[in-house]
């Protein structure tokens, strides 16, 4: 695998390698370069030389690779869903899903030229115009997580290079085949050099970004932590930055609900990419008293969920990502169970036939979770959900608003008011009414808060162009002497 | 001098008290408290308890204390630019015209509830709606220095609590009292306790903010050095941050600009407010083959400025803030001179007949600079102007984008195309053409780049209601199904 | 009563008089002359003249003129209420309500330098940049009607003038000593001559401002008819128009509200202005089985509301604005009995002691109305709620969306799935949801439809920007090469 | 040829042809059926019956036709270019470059999920929620011209289908085929049935477009005069209206323009498209002294211009539209003679070699025009160039002001203070600065003033997403008390 820079794939100048291998088998797919600084080194060099011609390019030029790029994406998709799912081992629908989120970014970006228009005011005093003119900020850079290989990195880059900025993506060496391949297809668009670069590599690479001097811009998504560590060294650097950090996302369930749709749902969002994506819901919150009727609900369609390889047609839960993570996952299950929760439905040792080696967990879950236990404080990044009863509204968003997190928070009524309520007071950015991911459309920012998110503009939509330009500030005054008489 | 905490005058908890000394006698005028973290622990307090009832007021509330302000601000001119220009230096119009800036920031903010509205859009998927509330930050704080003792805290005030945050304004130590009085207004303003608090304070202070936990959102505008700090620091605690630095601004002069008008206004922007403020003019850039003329005519506007005690009518420039920066000033111009410059106009040891004690430094020019050198490079806050001539624009932008800074670039001319070639490519975030002060209206941001600010999101205008809301994102969806028959 | 032209005081050219008359007690209060074409003439080459400096006047420098408008409105709110009161009907508390969104209306325009923001893109293609300037349309006029004597003028001048237009006001010839006293405090303000204009007047003002040449823009409120009139005679004449007409609003009620709350907010909503109001409530429709429950309920709160003289501190409801419109509207009440109609409360001869020439009509309910009847299609503008009961949802909205008018439709539910739906399908600009008077704020546009608005620009805050500004787009090239060497 | 209704090639109602001929060679091309009332009727039964359908298409969706469409038309440019030409006299690079700005409407239109946002305020008042929705209008139409058979319907079209209107086209009579052909690529896109309809005829279709009651929005493109009779017609039938009229564009030269580049562009203003469009300079007026320099090198770029038929590559400039067209534009040449102007370029007797039938009309240029005179009052659209010389700006200025057109006007300088005080006086809205044709790209309005626009949103951009949609206020209590305890 190699890096793509200066618009030619280039080896890295790094030796070092990491296995890649299928979350779903274990068996190994292909190796990655770990990709050091003199790779950055490069890609910055590249992007920052492909800068003043890019910025002077018009955005109704640039928006033309845009067009061309949602086509390509369009005309792919089978083929980078597959080996998105090989990779990641979540279902061959689930890469589907976020391939066409991939492509809803793109199609935004598309509308530059309006978006990137600035505000003008004739005479702010006699004969004085002030205006704003939106540049960009030069070469930006995203370090991409490993659970959603491909949508990640369009939060960001169609904007980014929209706007006129040139930029570097550095996927989780986890998952960099699919990268890879949506790189063949930037390569289709004979941008010119420079403009869009491919680092493969870990930690190594990660800091040499955040510390170069000629990346003006870093967008990270990952764990909290990674995030905190990513806001502050980047601001150290003076860059602007937008890190995205985990979650813990709770979904209350009142009884006047249908417990059908809502437990349906409420599965789809716990279970999909097998627990492992930032909005999935992750506390169930029971208000009220119906314990009984949703707790047997939601189990019978937990139960019925199918686990397995992600490219098999019949799959609606593949593998988490690593051994690791199947371990951490199982260990947070039993501390759960040690501070006090109720086994409803245990996913551990699971076996897919066939599979045997891949790191699979099936659904799970907790009843009667520990509020202040690991299990309720921790992203767990696995299928694995806890059930909370509260007796009323304000308890729940009481428990809501003591998460650190602040990611996405749901509710499933049918009530104006109770929906008015939580929506006002929830302590989140994402809220869902009766929906179980509160995924923004591309056209609106995807709004984390609290822990879940350092910086203040997010991914997506009119953010991601406020993040990728600069405001040039404009005051013009042409005396009205200046004139010769003619 | 007391702080206001909780819609009260309050002892601070510190037994630290700081001289404030008047720049133009160097005499006593008061004394400040030097408020420790205990301080800011009580401003927090009170301003977190006051949140949720604040931001519960509806925005079309919270704007009538903005209209009463106004008219306090109005009636109150005279009296608080005087005391502005006994602890500030500067001269009584400068005063006023800081306190007219400051109104204007207020007349904005009292349109926020056209400037919070948000996005909405029906059926993003059949029978769904998203849309994003903007809703408060929480408690926020600006860090203030002491060369717009008025007006600075104002880019930033009156947004932060239009859009329902709670405020603390920690002033510069050097001149408390002004804000001291403006808090004697808002203290008219029957705010609800805890809406607004002042912390007096130095470096404890600073800290405290920057580390509270319950402190969402800083801002700060102070030299780059201590803005990189506080933005690392904040960010390190996660939170937003607006941190403006330090400038050292170009002004391009091209022969075809009258030179009576242009070196009038540039004497203006070098020279007002003795070159304490970030807007200044500071390098001066004659192009092609107008030596002579330019540097006879601005040295001629120089000479006539009057130099003396801010509060006399005569006085068309003040005293520095400190011996400190008198002597600093002094030592730059001498390092000037020891790295090649000529002197064409010395304005050191200035005598001010009945101020002798006074920080006062006389216009100053230096000829033929050298641009590595440190009065090129360094900002020198005072009223200090270095001319390096060139041959034509294109090196003279070279010069322009060499900088470190980026706050304001300015030039003189008549030909359209020199000035958009200026505009397009200066790197710089606010530009005048034919203008000596490119500061932007309160409804445009303050917008500066490079070594100038870090963040994304500048003072003043639509950029402060996006830095003092945060975007909640609500997806909807009401099933057809989930209704009753009745 | 004089007209006010030019600043000053101005007899009518017209002899004809009309007799104002207190609608409360058919004493005559004052007499208003009927200007002419001349009138109109003159208001229009004063306003003319004083274009130019207007516009050239900036921005903000004219909103100084709203902010002291709002002072003088708070400070005369009493007395001009009083005023509003006594010619037209309505009790004291409704001309205080309709006072404040005049306010609101001044508040929200005092923010007009953002408002007028316009558009600016650099580089539409290679150095050629495009903006647009928003400036004034020029001479602005409107037509008021009776009912709100007070209120809707500010739906549009304070907008006028702040963009920089100089308006002409034509109240209603029923109510014009109100505006008169508006005038008084205009008058205060120190405008610019011509600004700003009154002429009294009937039809033949009303003509003349629709057709004079330099009349750019009308804004007209009353009835339908003559709305569409305005619009095809002032299109005709090549103006801009915004012409609002009448309403039957429809309301449907479902059981799931609550009874007590819903039925004293419906009764507000029918009775408020004794039904002299575009948004007022007049077909109800409750929605399914609660016939009963609802009818009892709505009877009860209707039959405890006082009606009385305006200006008497008890008086819930006032008097009708004259005897042809009592007349009519127990005509109306006829023929919907006659129609098939039952009488639930009768509201008919009423007698209101020490007023009994008063033009009174107590609350008056009417249950099964024929939805083809009069009484049903026709706006009353009189205290007649018509009762329709439907078996479900779909008839309700059917119902609501055979009205030929389109102003407002309210929904009373607590189910978040029936409210969506609701503003979804039903066919009106303005809905209420658990509101009984759908009245957008004054920073949302007045939004009626179908036949209760022609035009596409509405009233209030963006529109009314739009409306009275005129886009100027500047595409803008400056070549490289037109330079001078120096 | 056949009109398009509901999905399918439908045989036209009327038996009445008009004969379509090439304006090059005066042949007959093809026939054109003049469709009548029956034609619209049906047309109209489609769109309205379509209307729901298509509303209740996310914008998501809705835009997924208009990239494929963006797609077509790239695909097929030369062909439709070919048709175009052929129809209606102009060069193939003429043809091609509306094709472009056809296109680059569409790409804006991709963007409506953003465009169509609209504006959410929370706690209005205390627990009260007020949002917008935008919904389209309902079914539209647009009336067409035959100067830019392509162009011009997708002012409109892209924009009205996007937000979820349906849609009637009614291209000129006389250049029907190159829109069949447009919608022989729309009839690929697989649009439901009756969202995008064609018309063809004349005067009978467009009255018939006028009265339809079905019809709530008609965009109109055409002659003043007939462009004012569209805006009373459609106003008195309560539509909304855009109705685009002629134009007389001025062009200042100053003499510190560059006189080879200047007349060079003027040049292609006036003769492009053989002078019929309505940005096209018309009235040139240079200011100062420097009358025989500037006509000198005008006649000169004017006469080496090659007049011939279209299709031929080496043609620059096309034939008008008619033999009534050519007569007219020798008629008003010769009136202008009559008026006291002098002859320096004589385009009348036209023979071009091979196409001696064609309605050829060459460069002309005349001096000295009568301001007063019908020359220079009247819409020509024919490549005549009037030269009025003034002494100054301000002469200048007040010839384009007294202009009753306002649709362009440009000026030719260096001067960044001439340009500033003509593009805030100039009473035009479509303004050049060293631009020949102030044509505003698809993201600005193109924004004709006085009597070349009647109406206030103009086509393309933001204003036309304005004008094809209607604001639904929305204002929503959900009481604290209306849930039930579980």
């Amino acid at each position: 695998m190699k890096n793509y820079i200066h618009g030619r794939w280039t080896k890295s100048h790094s030796s070092d390698k990491l296995n890649v291998t299928d979350p779903g088998t274990q068996e190994k797919l292909w190796e990655v370069p770990l990709g050091n600084r003199d790779d950055v080194d490069s890609a910055v060099k590249s992007a920052f030389g492909a800068a003043d011609i890019w910025r002077n390019t018009p955005a109704t030029a640039r928006i033309q690779y845009l067009f061309k790029l949602k086509g390509l994406l369009e005309d792919n998709r089978e083929e980078i869903s597959r080996v998105c799912t090989m990779e990641c081992g979540k279902t061959l629908a689930e890469s589907r899903a976020e391939m066409q989120r991939a492509i809803e970014n793109v199609e935004v970006a598309c509308g530059i030229p309006v978006l990137m228009q600035s505000e003008f005011s004739e005479d702010i005093a006699v004969g004085i115009d002030e205006f704003i003119i939106r540049q960009p900020v030069g070469v930006s850079a995203c370090i991409a997580p490993f659970n959603f290989p491909i949508m990640i990195p369009f939060w960001f880059l169609p904007y980014a290079i929209a706007c006129g900025n040139t930029y570097i993506v550095k996927p989780s060496e986890k998952v960099p085949k699919t990268m890879q391949m949506l790189f063949e297809l930037i390569d289709q668009l004979d941008l010119p050099e420079g403009v869009v670069n491919l680092v493969h590599g870990g930690r190594e690479a990660v800091d040499s970004i955040l510390d170069h001097p000629n990346i003006k811009a870093v967008s990270f998504v990952g764990s909290s932590k990674v995030a905190r560590y990513v806001y502050e060294r980047a601001a150290r650097n003076g860059k602007r930055v937008q890190a995205q950090g985990g979650a813990k996302n709770p979904v209350l369930v009142l009884p006047d609900s249908d417990m059908e749709i809502t437990t349906k749902i409420i599965n789809d969002s716990v279970y999909g990419c097998a627990g492992q994506r930032c909005l999935a819901a992750s506390t169930i919150i029971p208000v009220g008293d119906h314990k009984r009727v949703f707790t047997e609900a939601i189990v019978e369609a937990a139960k019925t969920r199918v686990t397995g390889y992600g490219l098999e047609a019949q799959t609606e839960m593949g593998a988490l990502i690593s051994r690791e993570s199947k371990a951490r996952t199982e260990h947070l299950i039993q501390k759960g169970l040690d501070d006090g929760a109720t086994m409803l439905l245990d996913g551990r040792k699971a076996k897919i036939s066939g599979y045997e080696k891949g790191n699979y967990v099936k659904p799970t879950i907790l009843e009667n979770v520990n509020p202040d236990g690991d299990l309720n404080r921790t992203e767990i990044f696995g299928p694995v959900m806890g059930i909370i009863h509260v007796n009323n509204i304000e308890d729940a968003i009481k428990l809501v608003n003591e998460n650190n997190y602040g990611n996405a928070a749901c509710i499933f009524t049918s009530n104006g008011s109770y929906a008015r309520k939580f929506r006002n007071e929830a302590n989140a950015g994402n809220i869902g009414i009766n929906i179980g991911i509160a995924a923004p459309m591309a056209f609106f920012p995807f709004s984390g808060w609290n822990d879940s998110f350092f910086g203040d503009l997010h991914g997506q939509g009119k953010h991601a162009v406020e993040f990728f330009t600069q405001t040039k500030v404009v005051i013009e005054r042409w005396p009205k002497e200046w004139t010769r008489k003619f």
